[in-house]
């Protein structure tokens, strides 16, 4: 008694081909736009799966993709994974070594890389990194002068093949999927899906719960494709039978007007960012956005202004929600529950809808405090998120020091922290990493940050615990200051906007101005550089913690 | 690289009960109406797993339940195979040979029996068949007089148990439910369900393609419980936080109209007879159906002027299902595709929402025609439909010789010969143990019932393949007159009329007038006893097979 099936991504392709064989793939290209159908593309990808067959691709052989969002990216989706092998989605944005890492670690046979990014990985080329890579194939209809060899076109590579092919029955535990973490700190990480995971989180996201998914959609992922297979839409999408638009490289706020007003648009989603550039644009041009109906923004915080204006001006809801690499990615959308649109002001919506949301149904978390138990539910204690369920990985891949810090029995320890409401809906505060442990409390160095960024003479802060022999960790803010502010004025007024928001004990024990906050690769804090300037405590040496701190009370 | 956790019904509870525990699961009772929260339904679902544990139950026992719709009866749903046991839901309505069989072949170790059902239960009892049942538990408050021992009532049963159980984690082939087919012919087939295959059809029906539900949805399962667990809806509910009605033993139209009323009912199903005694009751009675948005109906065909007027008396529409106990039970939904309400009359569209409708996402199928091939997607050429998926079984309990009749490799052999139109859509016209096979091609034995039991004169109509040396088999109809109908007349209008709608080799050779069509236990047309008495093919000795049969062609 087990089902007739194994779960795999079969089906989904199955049903677009079969039952919604006329609705488009529309992708946004160098040459215009192209557009074809899912009856094609059930070709295209039978094309696809017999090419890689042919040059020796098999079960478990990994094929990486180096590519903006198009359609021919998308047919990687469902043809190597349904052929038996292993879909790797590498970030082209990440700089070479970590390139060099990845398909080293990975071991991809074939990559196949876009035209635009050809240039991006002839840089990152080096022999002894590749050394398991048989061919490049360049997404295009003839090759481009590139710098990598043996090299073909995606045209050329699947033209001679015929357009069925005869799909196998994969075991679920099958690899189907590879995406790596572009974490801030050492190696990145790969995380790795098998057809089960895929089909599971495909799945999920289709109904109410989570990202309410249907044929008569129009979905545009504007997330990249080599994120987490553009959080799962691709997958999704399909197996919805909804019609597929794919903005391609680099699109501007004009470009995604166009597309949404072209294409009938319903869905989007991506990163903050780019839907305040989209309002921006909106701002100062006319363009129809009466088909949108819901943004999905996630990999950061949305702004609650950009929540307000899409939902007053545009009549666009932005569903807000919450994912890792780890998890497929989905694993929080914001969405109201029953009866709040009737009890709640709009203001407190949109405090809903800009928290992380609800788990979606299938998932089961937990919040673990600094002692291990479970903080409850009540919006201001907080703890570190665990999760677990059908789509959430239990290992990295040939990183046993990374299993051994990152999980606890199926429970991923996710790294973010975060309290839970009363109606259960999580809200991140901080990373674990960079939460401050404060005499047996936690202090969250995001929240003091916003809090102090919001200062008229602040131009950029950031908050870091340091060593502290009694309290264990103490707050130190530091601040680039605008220019021409005075900084003992400066000092005195962020000391009194934290004290008026937080807990005296949460003040920062010292500020220090510096000239420029260290970043990241990606842009963001390194407090890390940070934590290791300030790690002797002489810092805060002869300072003592705020009289009414934590243990104390 | 695995999911962190296999798919269970476990974090269906833990969602409703921690996300939404203030929902409410309402149950209409001989003693009025009773409801409770989802938080204190998981309160008692732990209660009922504790009290199963110390009654001895473990892993993979069965626990049976002989009930009506209600509260008590959905906490056996999730209690039960989240502790780690086997539901098994036994249909009261059988005659007692089969209810023996069926307690005995499953090996039942308690058996949860309402009031209102244990003389009947207690007529079915004897020792040798209930050898395997430790004890039967009345869904009451207090053990009313009954004949069945030991016995004890629900709530003395659970009432010594903790609100909290440390439910396991299990494998994800685990047996959590059972329940037997009603054949029309032979012994009762057990399907069983593992916690994988109700996982994957809970999540197949949340989503638009299945039956749509989210968490503000009221969902009244009119359907039985004991009929593949209310079609699956009982942990659809739950997955999605919507509110449950259940509307206890015997509704009548009044019951349900009341109960959509008072509890603001969004959707409800069952099978056409419930919606046409409702529509029957509100032609007479006021009733306020404005929450009602949809009926699901599903185990026989929905009558087109009952979706019609459901749609233009009530803006209610009828969501048309088909599935089958081996399939967990949904396998197609008859919604519209994209486009087909501006593209489709509404007569057209009404057409579509009358066919068993488009595979449900996960699933794949075939149409297979006598000769072993696919017949082609046109509406007319008919096949036996073959399903598989995660959520279709592969096999019956401890049936090794219909194990090797209704399978094939992995498909399930459904029984039903269906047309697919040009948009994917299927219909059921025929059993395929009905479908007269001549001369190569299949006849609808339906169909040409349908067309025969319009003419006026006729009562009762069936029509039976009866074997022929040149065409394999001929249909004969059996037809019960109307009173005072001139025989030879209603002979040739018969012909007629068939004529005028089929091709000319459809045309019966033999239409015989009989005094009552012969019946099944559960009262559907029994043609295994007509085909038994016309076996010797002398009925149509001498005849030919119209001119144009199909092998002349």
């Amino acid at each position: 008694m087990v089902g007739a099936t194994n779960q795999t991504l079969r089906p989904f392709l199955w049903r677009a081909g079969k039952l919604f064989p006329d609705r488009e793939i529309v992708s946004r290209t160098a040459e215009g736009i192209k557009r074809y159908t899912y009856a094609e593309y059930e070709g295209r990808v039978a094309q696809l799966a017999g090419a890689l067959e042919d040059a020796g691709i098999g079960d478990g052989d990994r094929v990486a993709t180096f590519c903006w969002n198009h359609g021919r990216h998308f047919e990687t989706y469902f043809g190597v994974p349904s052929m038996g092998a292993q879909l790797h989605t590498i970030n082209p944005l990440l700089p070479d070594h970590h390139i060099q890492y990845i398909v080293e670690n990975a071991e991809d046979r074939i990559i196949f890389v876009d035209p635009s990014l050809a240039p991006k990985l002839a840089s990152a080329y080096d022999e002894t990194s590749f050394a398991s890579v048989d061919q490049f194939v360049v997404m295009a209809s003839e090759v481009p002068d590139v710098d990598l060899e043996p090299v073909t076109d995606y045209e050329s590579f699947i033209a001679e093949y015929p357009d069925e092919y005869d799909w196998p029955d994969l075991p679920e535990d099958q690899p189907a999927g590879m995406c790596y973490t572009s974490g801030t700190t050492g190696k990145p990480k790969g995380v790795e899906y098998s057809q089960q995971m895929l089909w599971a989180h495909t799945m999920a996201t289709l109904p109410q719960a989570g990202l309410d998914i249907g044929a008569d959609d129009v979905i545009m992922p504007v997330v990249p494709m080599f994120h987490v297979n553009a959080w799962g839409l691709p997958f999704s999408a399909t197996a919805a039978g909804a019609k597929h638009v794919y903005p391609g490289p680099s699109p501007t706020p004009a470009d995604l007007a166009k597309l949404i007003e072209d294409e009938g648009v319903t869905m989007t989603a991506g990163v903050p960012t780019v839907w305040l550039g989209l309002l921006e644009y909106l701002d100062e041009n006319d363009a129809d956005m009466s088909s949108l109906e819901r943004i999905v923004i996630g990999g950061a915080a949305a702004p609650k202004s950009v929540i307000r204006r899409f939902d007053e001006e545009y009549d666009v809801e932005v569903v807000h929600a919450w994912g890792m690499t780890e998890m497929s990615p989905v694993g929080t959308v914001a969405h109201l529950k029953p009866g709040m649109e009737d009890e709640l002001s709009t203001d407190e919506q949109y405090d809903k809808r800009g928290m992380q949301g609800l788990l979606v149904t299938g998932l089961e978390m937990r919040v673990v405090g600094d002692d291990g138990d479970e903080v409850p539910w009540n919006g201001e204690d907080f703890g570190e998120l665990w999760v677990r369920g059908p789509w959430v990985t239990t290992e990295y891949f040939q990183r046993p020091d990374a299993n051994e810090t990152d999980f606890e029995g199926n429970w991923l320890k996710t790294g973010d922290v975060v309290t839970v409401d009363e109606d259960g809906y999580v809200k991140i505060v901080d990373r674990a990493k960079d939460v401050i442990k404060s005499g047996g409390e936690w202090i969250s160095s995001v929240e003091l940050e916003n809090t102090i960024m919001a200062h008229d003479g602040v131009a950029e802060a950031t908050v870091v615990g340091v060593p502290h022999e009694r309290w264990q960790e103490r707050p130190v803010a530091f601040i680039v200051p605008k220019k021409g502010v005075d900084q003992d004025e400066l000092k005195s007024g962020v000391v009194d906007l934290v004290r008026s928001e937080f807990p005296k004990w949460w003040t920062p024990d010292e500020v220090v101005f510096i000239e420029e906050v260290p970043k990241t690769a990606t842009g963001k804090f390194d407090k890390k550089v940070l934590r290791e300037e300030y790690d002797d405590a002489s810092l805060i040496e002869g300072k003592t913690p705020d009289e009414d701190a934590p243990a104390e009370n």
